[in-house]
């Protein structure tokens, strides 16, 4: 079945609000066998919604929209819609009838305009909203299938789990795509492209490569009539991008470097603390986005100063000979607050944030160090990003993996 | 001028990422006079980019787009412009060369592949992007013009910023949409709704209110031919607004809450510390976030167990007594860490990020406490939020919009 979504709303195209809407549709087609080959954001103007609405009428079997079912008068998707298929809006006694009672509920009086939100037309039913007063449309004329839900996201959400997702499933003919989403670090986005470049010419699974903050990212995508048979095709395929990439994967899916940290950390009963200067706290901050992080983490130093860092154990000497941004400094600034929150593993970050240099360092010179009882080690990255949370962002995430290589005894 | 945006990615059809390049640009297309009708996704499918090109030309004089110019297969944007115009693509030396450079100078190899980037057809020429190895594309034929960015955002931002924005400048006509965002924090979107609904009826001038992780924002635009009188009708409305909402705004437009903090800082010579334990460190990273934050932040420490609390100078009894979670330890927090960090202001947080609850009190419990030479203040705030980074984001917000009101008098 092949789909396109439509998020309606003239603040979408004033840019004051962003479309999550149709990017959490997206998300939830695949499961269920249907193909989406577009996404189109159009404004409150009827004549632009219904000249798209017909083209999508031609080119797809369903159709989705998002907003524009509110009671005002620059709510027009049912009259786009009812245009679109020629048909007349009337007014529906029982969907006047819910409304009239849920302002009742409310003591108050019900606008006379919200009465539009109980029209339909001949080939639509109404989709209930019990979070809200717009019911959806549900349309079918000609093989076609429009969905049309509030553009509200918690009114959507419920309607689409519990409304819509379920007649769509009954329909599908158990065609599935399932994707995987390989991670990796330490490779540029055209040498992971070189390397499995034997694998992209596949119609069938696929495979795109895509930069992320956290390094390059392999999406396989498999499409099958069975579940298990898009399981296996995905299974096999990822089997080989492994055996190409090895040890640059770190994680799949909704993996995060915090996340794979966290759980090596509890696997082998290790604390972890952590000293920061460039990054300012958001190694902490990150490593504490984990739910059970206080189970590991004891706790974090942000040394903004070199008296800060003094005062927490860094050698004033090693300051002075290398710089506070510097692979020694990193290294004390890991072994102080190791020892001072009683931690067994202490990890540091030192580097230049920007906009400026510091000690004749670019923005972006960044050195992690990491010590535990047995090992002191320290790494070097320039992560030449154009801003402050871009470099800290990118120091914190190299911070973490390196972490994670050391856990596994990859450093 | 009518424009109109693609982005350009199989990966938002997918729904694995949102696509905030559109809503950027077209929060920017307004203050240009230009009007923006559709903003439409593409995948990775060079015949249905060409169909979504061809219908763009017809209707729009201004094509944007983001995505698709990286070096792999599956980057296609520049063929389909090439087909849609039927002019064949050329390897351009100097831009090969540029590229050839870029590699030099990081002493790596070249993957063959990104040669695809010097490609241009007889009616492009190249956009320079000094972030990354694709050039943007910027054609002209037949009185329309494309103008293809990369997809990331930062090498995108910079190019629009730089090039791409003052040339579209030059041709506008004048017209122009100026927008003011105002910032408030402390009322709900009803209430500020309801208070400005006087204002609410204007068509230009218009209003809207949207709810934001640092409160609730009001979107002001207004239209005119000329710079001077869209402005003039932006200050008398913002005026009228400020004179409804008084203390409760607290910022426009860019300005950020650890932006407002910082300026306040500086003005008054006066440096901060902080100790937080259920926002982990992201109170500290936010502050650092802005650049020269170094001239009034100390540093900080995640106390995220007790025992780091009580090292840093929170005394056992309070704990033991009131708990950690509780406006006497924030207060104690705020204390020891001012002192230890030698800082004029000590601010701390103490709560519950959840998902179990501590100390018999729920997740979004979270108290504030602010300590200076004079005085100490503790403020609390359930943030009921449903999951963990939600609420260390807003407990972070608050805590500098405490901070802000009590540099201002106003706590």
């Amino acid at each position: 079945m092949k789909a396109e979504i439509f998020a309606i709303g003239t603040e979408i195209l004033f840019g004051q609000i962003v479309d999550t809407n149709s990017t959490w549709l997206a998300g939830r087609l695949p499961a269920l066998g249907i193909d989406l080959y577009y996404i189109s954001t159009m404004g409150d103007n009827q004549a632009r919604m219904v000249e798209c609405l017909r083209r999508a009428w031609d080119r797809s079997d369903l159709i989705i929209t998002t907003g524009g079912l509110g009671p005002t008068e620059d709510d027009l998707t049912r009259e786009a819609i009812a245009e679109l298929l020629g048909e007349p809006m009337t007014r529906e006694p029982g969907l006047e009838e819910a409304l009239r009672e849920r302002w009742r509920r409310r003591g108050m009086p019900m606008p006379e305009r919200n009465l539009k939100q109980a029209a339909l037309i001949a080939s639509a039913t109404a989709i209930p909203n019990p979070r809200g007063s717009a019911p959806g449309w549900w349309v079918e004329r000609d093989g076609r299938t429009i969905v049309s839900m509030p553009g509200v996201r918690n009114e959507m959400y419920l309607m689409w789990e519990a409304q819509v997702e379920p007649r769509l499933r009954e329909r599908s003919d158990g065609t599935i795509i399932l994707s995987r989403n390989i991670k990796t670090s330490g490779l540029s986005e055209a040498l992971v492209d070189e390397m499995v470049s034997p694998l992209l010419s596949s119609a069938n699974p696929t495979i795109g490569v895509y930069a992320k903050v956290d390094g390059i990212h392999l999406r396989l995508s498999a499409k099958a009539p069975r579940r298990a048979e898009a399981e296996g095709l995905l299974k096999e395929l990822e089997g080989k991008v492994r055996a190409i990439l090895k040890d640059a994967v770190w994680g799949v899916d909704e993996e995060t470097p915090e996340g794979a940290v966290g759980t090596l950390l509890k696997e082998r009963g290790l604390t972890v603390a952590t000293m920061e200067s460039c990054t300012g706290g958001l190694l902490a901050s990150t490593i504490t986005d984990v739910p059970g992080s206080s189970g590991y983490f004891k706790g974090g130093i942000v040394s903004y100063t070199n008296e800060v860092k003094i005062e927490a154990g860094v050698s004033p000497k090693t300051i002075e000979k290398h710089g506070a941004v510097s692979p020694e400094t990193a290294i004390e600034m890991a072994g102080a607050v190791r020892m001072k929150l009683g931690a067994d593993v202490g990890m540091a970050i030192t580097g230049v944030a920007g906009p400026d240099p510091l000690e004749g360092k670019p923005p972006g010179t960044v050195y992690i160090g990491l010590v535990t009882a047995q090992d002191q080690r320290a790494t070097s990255g320039g992560i030449y990003l154009p801003n402050r949370p871009d470099i800290k962002q990118r120091a914190t995430v190299n911070a973490l993996l390196f972490l994670r290589r050391y856990l596994l005894g990859m450093e």
